[in-house]
């Protein structure tokens, strides 16, 4: 499928997860690889469709990144000398596909706690197009 | 400066605006092009360093796009056809950059209506590494 062909969701009905991960393995959460590895992983398992990521190494320690969506955006932030990772997750299409996003997520890095804020975003415009 | 060599905000403080911004001029929002732009020069306008964006145009309209910044990231989507526009500003520096840039994106877009939400993130874990 050509990126051009990408339809939007037709209503911008968002659903926003705002995720703070506490008590993380530090090495984990500061290898830029094992990140990319673990975001692409989710995004392939939870059936959504990447249009492409950044990834950063921070010196001496911390990673952030983002990868774009057709559905929206995944971005986290680490702090691996505090094992505290910040995780947003947004999409306009499947509620359930990033919630299994999530799931992956936290399920591979096995926290010691999880703080998780549902934002619903949206509303019903008269289309002007 | 080198990439490598940056260093990450040493607390993980976070400050984040969540807007949404309604009645936007829906052919500036279905631009790529002007919404590169306006980012571009938003980032360069509050001091902050871009560590790379990505941008993506929709068919048959909405653009999408991430900036990923030293301090932080935006990230924005677009509903031509409803005039809206999500846009979400993270911090872990300094607010009042993360202010002006949020000033300067709804001072060129002048959009009817803004809605913000701030929410702060961090927390005060012992240090790990």
């Amino acid at each position: 499928m050509k990126r051009e062909f990408l339809v939007q969701n037709p209503r911008p009905d968002g659903y926003h997860l705002m995720m703070e991960l506490y008590g993380c393995d530090s090495e984990k959460i500061n290898s830029r690889r094992y990140l990319h590895n673990l975001i692409k992983g989710a995004v392939k398992k939870a059936g959504l469709t990447n249009l492409g990521s950044r990834f950063h190494q921070f010196q001496p320690h911390g990673v952030t990144g983002f990868t774009l969506l057709a559905q929206s955006h995944i971005s986290f932030h680490t702090w691996p000398e505090f094992g505290y990772l910040v995780l947003d997750i947004f999409t306009c299409g499947d509620q359930d596909q990033a919630d299994r996003l999530a799931d992956h997520i936290v399920e591979k890095l096995q926290p010691a706690r999880v703080s998780t804020n549902v934002v619903r975003k949206g509303f019903k415009y008269p289309r002007t197009l």
